[in-house]
């Protein structure tokens, strides 16, 4: 390997694929979704690739309104395996690769969250990582005893409190707190465990957590981070981060904000890997890639397509596809919908063209060339210091992601840019991420 | 196999077994509750020996208070994995035994609760159960921002609520609701989903589920229904009930108690299995037996011991531990410590053979002798229509386990009363309990 900075790969699973269609394609199993014998090949396959991670996306619920009518009996994005469990099924059937599961901090409970994690990571021998989230949709809101979502600053609020719970109560107990001496019946010694006694705004929690710390220290933190109260939280405690930018320029700028936060908090830069959600679609030419491009564009059903746009534009079906976005008459439905506007306007998009870029990576950047164009798109936003590494997110699985390992990975191998095996067992040791160290000081890495 | 009806086994796997020395026996692996392998080990075995499923109780928190001092370093059942997660990682690495994990309806959601049970049914291929609790303690309490714990009216009324929602929640889906067609985009029938809308007392839960239906149709219901209110809750949904009673006459009318209400509910007896908990100390003679079951009582630490009786007797440790249990001078005391106490002057009990009772099974019924005389005991029960299968939770594990399944099994087989491998694949095909219809009325098992 060169001297070059390795890159940290992680694989997005979530569903079939990225894209709205990806369950039409003609590669695909439209229920493998909710199977596992789909999500141990995807994992088996990333772990043969090396990637250092997959990860599980998620929303705590779907939308039950049918509109614009017809949209929702078309969308693939309905029926899902829940994260943690599927992950820790997939903790005892792979060996190296890292997992990572999103769970909300809006509906849950730290000491449960604290407790599922730590077990995951000590079943995976230490590959565990938390997505941490808050919920913004009033679909879950709805399943939870609500009618709205919360508000964001108390949604961040909560979130900022949550993880501090959670990386308190996974310090409970000292790595060489168990003594097990059978001669004098002391299976711990007390001065080892620590109580928490948390008392905040959002969460009274008392502890100790009752699993024994995990075989990395802590599982690994990530966040997505767009927002400042998001950026903050990553700052403080995220290892990994989702970043949103969708250009160079915006890509540098953000990763030299966030990193520069880090150091307020003690933490080092390195200690933090800023990985960008991209979805490839790689051809052997440029237009075999965008065939590729196309043909999965073209089997997004109108219905499900205008759904997209319905949240924030109203219903479009009475317009022509092909024809230009209409200028909203209610000067309120042309506020929510300025973005989605400026977009077309500048593009000069029809209203299909307008569901088809959102339909095709659900906020990931698409990325439609050769692996080598692909691999020089990476290799420049890690080299202008705009990422880490990438979130790849394969627009249909398993296809994209046994594309990718046939034709991207090894040109990252070959330009010294990622690993040909891995070096160490536990995520962290794949990130180059350090074990952080306990409140009470004590030792925080087991034995092996 | 005879005529006689054969009998539903359980394997109860916490910690490292029911006795609270299991982790100083000489065979015993001190920090295995801690380790995957060891559970792996386990629920391999019980497959191996035809059980119908492993069992994991629950607590979400461990006491964090030493009473009295010196008790609670001694104490293993301090440390262990998260049943959900540990099932989940089981269900990938086993084939056929059932996996049922306890989740509180105290302290947890509905929609988490349903949507891991359902993904845990879809992975292990239809073998998911979910033991349905409250929980009843202060330390779990505190770790869920409350002081103390919910008092039982309304635990039980919020059991009883939370489980009519996953019920629900479980039937969103038709077993035949995905269409998949590729050709037409339709990816389901809308006809086939069902949004609950569920506004009740202690909830309100829009639905639907995320999850397809489940091999099962709904993953089996496990309750312990000793209470009113409990039995009340496992007549109406329980298919899986773990009795408490310590004798046959108990048994008996506790069994033709709970069997008469289901009636009410238009359900037949026959759905429902009714699997006392019960610890066998094996020996090839009964001398061999009881040495087995000494050895371990004599390496119950006197503070953990004590311990047992602190909640109710406070702290006896000024007492010699050979001694008669002395008669609390308080009345108050006097009274919560009435059970304890009558124990203790009927069977004329010292404060080590008091503390020693509880210590080796904890509520689960001991059962000292040979294979023989074990299983003419489980046959008298079931003769007498006590019990329809047991939950067997042995002192130490894998030890009790290795030795039941060459000794007991082997017995119960030669007497037709237990399988010789399995003939179906799912958890309600190995227990004979019937999938429940959908209140939709729509089809509950997914084609195969």
């Amino acid at each position: 390997m060169s001297t070059r900075k390795p890159i940290s790969l992680g694989l997005s699973m979530r569903y079939l694929g990225y894209h709205a269609a990806a369950w039409r394609h003609p590669a695909a199993d439209p229920g493998a979704a909710s199977d596992f014998s789909h999500f141990l090949h995807v994992a088996r396959t990333a772990e043969a690739a090396k990637f250092d991670m997959v990860f599980l996306a998620d929303g705590i619920g779907i939308r039950a309104k049918d509109d614009p009518p017809g949209s929702l009996c078309r969308s693939a994005q309905t029926a899902e395996l829940e994260p943690l469990t599927l992950l820790s099924a997939l903790a005892a059937t792979t060996t190296h690769i890292g997992l990572v599961a999103t769970a909300s901090t809006t509906y849950n409970e730290p000491f449960h969250i604290a407790r599922k994690y730590a077990s995951l990571d000590r079943i995976s021998g230490g590959r565990a990582g938390w997505n941490i989230v808050t919920s913004w949709s009033d679909a879950e809101a709805q399943n939870f005893n609500r009618d709205q979502h919360l508000d964001y600053g108390t949604r961040y609020e909560r979130a900022a409190e949550f993880v501090e719970v959670v990386k308190g109560l996974w310090d409970s107990w000292d790595a060489d707190a168990f003594r097990h001496d059978k001669e004098s019946g002391v299976f711990f010694d007390p001065a080892k465990l620590h109580v928490l006694s948390h008392q905040g705004k959002h969460f009274k929690v008392k502890g100790p957590l009752s699993v024994a710390r995990s075989p990395q220290g802590r599982p690994v933190l990530v966040q997505a981070g767009a927002s400042e109260a998001g950026m903050e939280i990553a700052a403080e405690s995220a290892e990994v981060v989702y970043a949103v930018p969708h250009d160079l320029e915006t890509g540098k700028s953000y990763y030299a904000d966030l990193k520069a936060r880090l150091a307020r908090h003690g933490r080092a830069p390195e200690g933090m890997k800023i990985m960008p959600g991209i979805t490839p679609f790689i051809g052997r030419t440029e237009a075999e890639a965008r065939e590729k491009y196309d043909l999965l564009n073209a089997l997004v059903a109108p219905e499900l397509g205008l759904s997209y746009l319905y949240g924030q534009m109203g219903d479009l079906s009475a317009y022509p596809l092909d024809g230009p976005v209409p200028e909203p008459n209610d000067p309120k439905v042309r506020s929510i919908a300025k973005n989605l506007l400026a977009l077309a306007r500048r593009d000069d998009l029809t209203i299909r063209q307008l569901y088809t870029t959102i339909a095709a990576g659900f906020g990931s950047r698409i990325l439609i060339g050769t692996p080598k164009q692909i691999v020089d798109e990476m290799e420049a936003w890690v080299e202008a210091e705009a990422a880490d590494g990438f979130n790849i997110c394969p627009a249909v699985l398993p296809l994209g992601l046994e594309e990718f390992a046939e034709m991207v990975t090894p040109e990252l191998q070959r330009r010294g840019l990622f690993r040909t095996d891995y070096s160490g067992r536990t995520l962290r040791e794949h990130l180059g991420v350090p074990v952080p160290a306990s409140r009470y000081g004590g030792p925080v890495v087991p034995p092996r």
